[in-house]
């Protein structure tokens, strides 16, 4: 087998996760055993949750942190919140369990200084070879994109909420 | 249950036919029913066709069309797939039978001036009110995205192939 991808969904638009999500269901399909951590609570939906438990053996999903934002009233806490999920999450790469691992919104925790990001590209490049790695998040940094195999932006041109339009289910979560 | 919505993901990038995928999974786990109909054959890979099987009851799938491309040798032909698949296309949409229908590529019928975009858009207007509608594919015209909800551009800002690396299963198809 070929040597695994990095791949990384970044930019302002709603597809980062959702493509994400369909890279997992692809997946699947091919007996994947694949490993979902999640650094921003609530950025996996319930329809995605839901569809999930049609692959137990197969699918995994972790949800860390605690919904990260500027309004953090407790920084210190937060921080130690990231560090303790990016431990994890290398734990789970290099653990050797899985084909595929997808590591949402972790670019959130380089952007608000939670990890360094001289740490996570390091370790990403030194990742086990067959294993592929999607990130998603905006703001992707250069030497992460740098680091890729796949760099994709994901682009708002028009959005419903914009127009007043309510989030539905099954749509957006 | 509010107005279902027209989402639109266009662009050069990769993450087309790949978000709508997880627009896909995500729908499957509240249970929607969703019927995806391919103008390219091909568009859609092996490893989504095996995890889709997972949902016999929910998501049904149509491959129309036969790889159109400029080099095709009989156009005369090509239009007509090209028709009976936008027919059939049509007779999916009116069925009341989903929640959700992707139409996947279909920006290439209208690219390549297979059925008018009037037509596809005045249709896709007046589409029952509930149903979410996802349509894929490069170049989508203006008048397209105005009568969408929602549109993303994907754009490619690093691409494997481009470095020499092979596609990979699970990961390409």
């Amino acid at each position: 087998m070929a040597k695994g991808l990095l791949i990384v969904n970044t930019g302002d638009g709603k597809g980062k996760t959702t493509a994400a999500l369909g890279q997992v269901f692809r997946a699947l399909g091919h007996g994947f055993r694949i490993c979902v951590i999640q650094f921003i609570k609530g950025s996996w939906k319930y329809g995605e949750l839901e569809a999930g438990k049609q692959f137990p053996d197969q699918l995994e999903i972790h949800v860390m942190g605690r919904g990260f934002t500027w309004k953090s009233e407790d920084i210190d806490k937060d921080i130690k919140v990231a560090q303790e999920a990016w431990d994890f999450a290398k734990q789970v790469v290099l653990s050797n369990k899985y084909d595929l691992i997808v590591l949402d919104e972790l670019t959130y925790l380089i952007s608000y200084g939670m990890v360094a990001e001289e740490e996570v590209v390091n370790f990403l490049k030194l990742r086990p070879e067959k294993l592929h790695v999607v990130v998603t998040g905006r703001g992707a940094s250069q030497s992460l994109m740098d680091a890729a195999d796949l760099v994709t932006e994901m682009k708002d041109i028009k959005h419903p909420f914009a127009a007043g339009v309510k989030a539905q289910p099954g749509i957006e979560f």
